[in-house]
This record gives C-alpha cells, structure tokens and sequence, in this order.
C-alpha cells in the first residue's frame, strides 16, 4: 500500500488507528507501534534516514510536513523557505511511510498564533538560540502538537518490559540543540513518547546535509566545508584523549574567506552546559558535544559530532 | 472497594491501567473512561463536588493531591499552604474515588525546577497574573504535566461519536482564570483530554469555598461575604439587561472595613478580554464572567459570576 496524504488531525488519528488496527507490527514489539516523524519538507537525504528509521522499527509511520511560521523570527527567511511537496511525498513514499500529514496553517493555528506555549526558557537563549530570539519556543510550541496530533487514541501496545514506549518520534542529530531541548520538554513535561535520534547524514565530502545547501554557490559550498573540517579536527584530539584546543579549531575557520563564524562550542550532550574550560589546555576525557555556526554566503549552516 | 494512595507516576499509570481493565465503566460510556481530579489539597465541599462528578461520569477517578511549588511567587505562601493529607484521603474515599496521586516534590520535579515550561503568555499577566507573577506559567506546567501522568497508557475507549473524550479532567470554576487558560492550553497544544468545568460551591451566607477560608476571622469571614454581594448585584442587572453600573459595585466593596479591592472585571468567557466597555453604560447582553479579587485580612480571596 502506497502513501496516503492527509491535513487535518481528525484525519491523521483516524487513519493512523485504521491502519494500527490492521497492521500486526514487527517481530518482537507486540504490533501496536507507530513512529512519527516531524519535518519542515524540503526533504533530502537526512529525512529519508529519519523514516527509514522509523519504518524498521514501527508497525505505521507518519511524516509531517509543516513549515511553522511561530519558529520564524524572519517573515523573509519564513517566505523563502524552500517548499517542495511533491518531491517530498515521493521521498516519503520510497522510504515507506505510511502516512504524509501536511496541515495548513489553520489546521495547526487555528484561533491565530497560540496564546498559550511552550518555551525552552535559558536553555532556548543559548547557541542557536542567541541568534534567532523566540525560536526554540516556537519549535518546541509546534513540536508539543505534532507529538499530541500524531498519536493515534487507541491502538498503540503498552510499553515493553524495559519501558519503551509504542509511540516513538524521530529527530535528527543534526539540529543537536533542537533534539536535547524536545527530550527536555518530553520530561519536563511527561509527555508519552519516545524520542529517538538519528545520526546526521552527510555528502562524501563531509558537507553535513540541509535543506538549506541549495542556496549554495560552487565556492561557498566548497568553503562550507571547513564546518566539518573543523569538528573533525576535535574529534581526532578527542579520541586520542589530547586536549580538544578550540582556538586553533577556530582559527581553521578564520581563514576560510567567505566564513564567518558565529560559535564553536563544546558543551554536555544533556544539558548544554559550555565545558570548554574543561578540555581546552587538559586532556579530553568524557563525553560531549561539539557545536558549531557561521555564516556562509546567504545562508547560516549548523553542525555538530559527538566527542568521546 | 476502597481509595488506593499512590506516589509514582509508574504507580498510578499501572494502577489505573488495571482498574480500567477490571471496570465496566457507567452505561451509555462504553467503558474505559477515566476522570482526573487535580487537587493541592486542603480539600473542601468545593472539592468533594469536583470529585463526586468525575465519579459519575467515569469508569475510573484519580485525584491527585500535590502543592506545586512552581506556581508560587512567595515562599512563605507556599511554606502556610495547608496541609491535611488524612483528611484530604477521608473526603476524596467519601466521594468514590478510587486513586489518590500524592507525589514527592522530586517525583513531579526530579531534576529541580523544570528547563522546558508552559507559559501563558499575555492572558497570564492580567487579573491574578498581574499580582502573582509566574503564577499562572507554574500553574500550567504543573497541569500539563499531571495530564499527562494521569493519561493510563491503555484502557481507553475511544472519543464517543459526539467527539468527546474518554480521558477527562476536572476543574473547579472558582478559579475561573486558571480554568479559561486550562482550557487553552489543552486547544492550543492538542491535549487529548476534555476539560470539565464544575460550578463554585459557596457556603449558605454566599461565600466561595477555599482552602484560604479558614485563615479568616470571624469579622474577616462576616466582611468577606461582600465580595459575592458585588457579583450578585451585577447578575441581578445582567438577568434583568440593565447596564451594569461597575463602579457602583467597587463602590459596595470600598465601602466594607477591612477589604481591599484589587479588581472587578467584567470578562469575555473564552478570551478573558475586558469587555467593561460595553456593559457600562448600555443595557447588558450576551455572555460575560465577572471577576472580583480583593484582600481581607491575612488572605486575598477570589470570587467570579457568570453573566448572561
């Protein structure tokens, strides 16, 4: 069975409980299991991971597709946000999602902008943060109603014996800071749901894949790469237990023309917390995250890995 | 069978589940119906009333019974905030419920004070809001977060055809603001719960049951009942589509010894916005809510009417 579209939530939960109903699940999870993946479209080959994902591990998959005006700061920005539908709709079908959500706007915000939401308080005004004011608020906002949109009233199994729950949501390890605050909000806030990451995705020269790349010229694509270049360089000194010494990581970015470097940061994968004292002059130990911006061209590129 | 106590969110999620299993639900439900009943305790006739119509409309009642520190601007408030567990058990067991969820301060904030909250934006800062700051943000949280620990993972009936939920929570409308912005958090963030609303209980003299009675003295009480008497004056002109004359009614306030007024408002039911401007002078109709707040003595005291 192919990919069905559907923009309304009475829709979604309706179909989403048809096909639990009708769908054994795989091996070992007790049927009953349904993965949601949220994106803003423009789908490339991180997303296609993403569902991938969450299709071998789920009996439904639903992926949403909502370019969320409230994460926005920028109407500009928001405006030209690359919007593909139908491409996206074949990547989702290859990956064998069953469901598509793509809502209006009203759908989503029906009354208006929400009078009521949910914020990431400081940890929203770090990083990305700092940059684009009121957009963690806005992501986490959109995010809490597609995890509350996308699961389905009945139909899902109980929580297997080591707890893991039959409602999963897939994000990627790419937006890091946007994965650490949707598990925070999940917590904090007790909502039923498992969030799983997913590992970035990258092109064979290292370039981590977005939505935003094709706004790229030739040149600031190859300049881009020293994003990459630049974590990499942190990892080797990870794992050869050296001290990471960011300043010379940043240097590397320094000289890259057409770059412009907004932070490079090591901080804890939960948290957030900044532990560059920690591991600049002593030899890395632990684990931790290392985060970094700039600007390149018309567009500002995230990236991140994983140290230790 | 009699009240069960609970402390765990593990606990109440697989207790309820088994209650719901064993519960043939009221006729008319289809089963699997569950009514949550969020309570700081101090309980009272206003509570019991809270109780008692959860019980009748569901297969399966939780109260839960936890003082939110979050929702306190000041921590000698919340440190003579009454306590009377043993009592609360008696009133709620009376009542038929069947769980009480009495968390730790660590079981419902396990990290220390949440990074990811809700807040309630521009309706939190009016009315109570504007002299409790926060209060209305921590009061949120801690209710999106009981919704979501009170929700039993399986054992629900599907919404009936009407549209209405089988998972439903209980709030009184003596706290007529904090059920208004319940009720948009739930719209704006897809909660899958139904709110119900449940009338004030007063006392034969007209006073507004709270927990906050029993600090009053006997003149403090007699001085108090002023604050219905206000909102009866302007039912009684909105049943009989006269303008309301507000300042007539402050004027009945100031005029009492020992009771400071802090507002009267006549509101829009849904939105809270001030609707004084047109009930002034003009003869009154549609629907309104009128909200008075006021200090006596050592507490302040909040009553509202429904108009129209």
């Amino acid at each position: 069975m192919g990919i069905t579209t559907v923009s309304t939530i009475a829709e979604l939960k309706a179909l989403s409980a048809q096909l639990l109903a009708a769908a054994p699940g795989p091996a070992g999870h007790g049927g009953g299991t349904l993965g949601l993946v949220p994106t803003m479209g423009a789908l490339h080959r991180g997303h296609a991971e993403l569902a991938r994902a969450a299709v071998a591990e789920n009996a439904v998959v639903v992926a949403s597709v909502f370019v969320n005006p409230l994460q926005f700061g920028d109407p500009v920005d928001l405006e030209r946000y690359p919007r593909t539908t139908e491409a996206d709709l074949a990547v989702l079908d290859a990956a064998g999602v069953d469901i598509m959500f793509a809502p209006p706007v009203e759908e989503m915000y029906p009354g208006g902008e929400p009078a009521v939401r949910v914020t990431a308080g400081r940890l929203g005004e770090l990083y990305e943060g700092a940059s684009r004011p009121g957009h963690f608020d806005g992501a986490l906002t959109v995010v809490a109603k597609l995890l509350h949109a996308g699961r389905p009233d009945t139909g899902l199994a109980p929580a297997d014996p080591a707890g893991r729950q039959s409602y999963r949501a897939y994000f990627g390890q790419k937006d890091a800071q946007q994965l650490a605050l949707v598990r925070r909000m999940v917590a904090d806030l007790n909502f039923p749901v498992d969030i799983v990451p997913v590992p970035i995705v990258r092109d064979s020269d290292g370039l981590a894949l977005s939505s935003r790349n094709r706004f790229l010229s030739d040149g600031e694509r190859d300049a881009a790469l020293v994003l990459s270049r630049a974590l990499r360089l942190l990892r080797r000194r990870a794992d050869a237990h050296e001290p990471l010494d960011i300043p010379s990581a940043e240097e590397l970015v320094h000289m890259t023309p057409g770059v412009e470097l907004d932070y490079l940061e090591v901080v804890d994968p939960g948290t957030l917390a900044a532990r560059a004292e920690n591991c600049q002059d002593t030899p890395f130990t632990g684990q931790a995250l290392a985060l970094i911006a700039a600007r390149v061209g018309p567009v500002r590129l995230i990236d991140n890995v994983t140290l230790g």
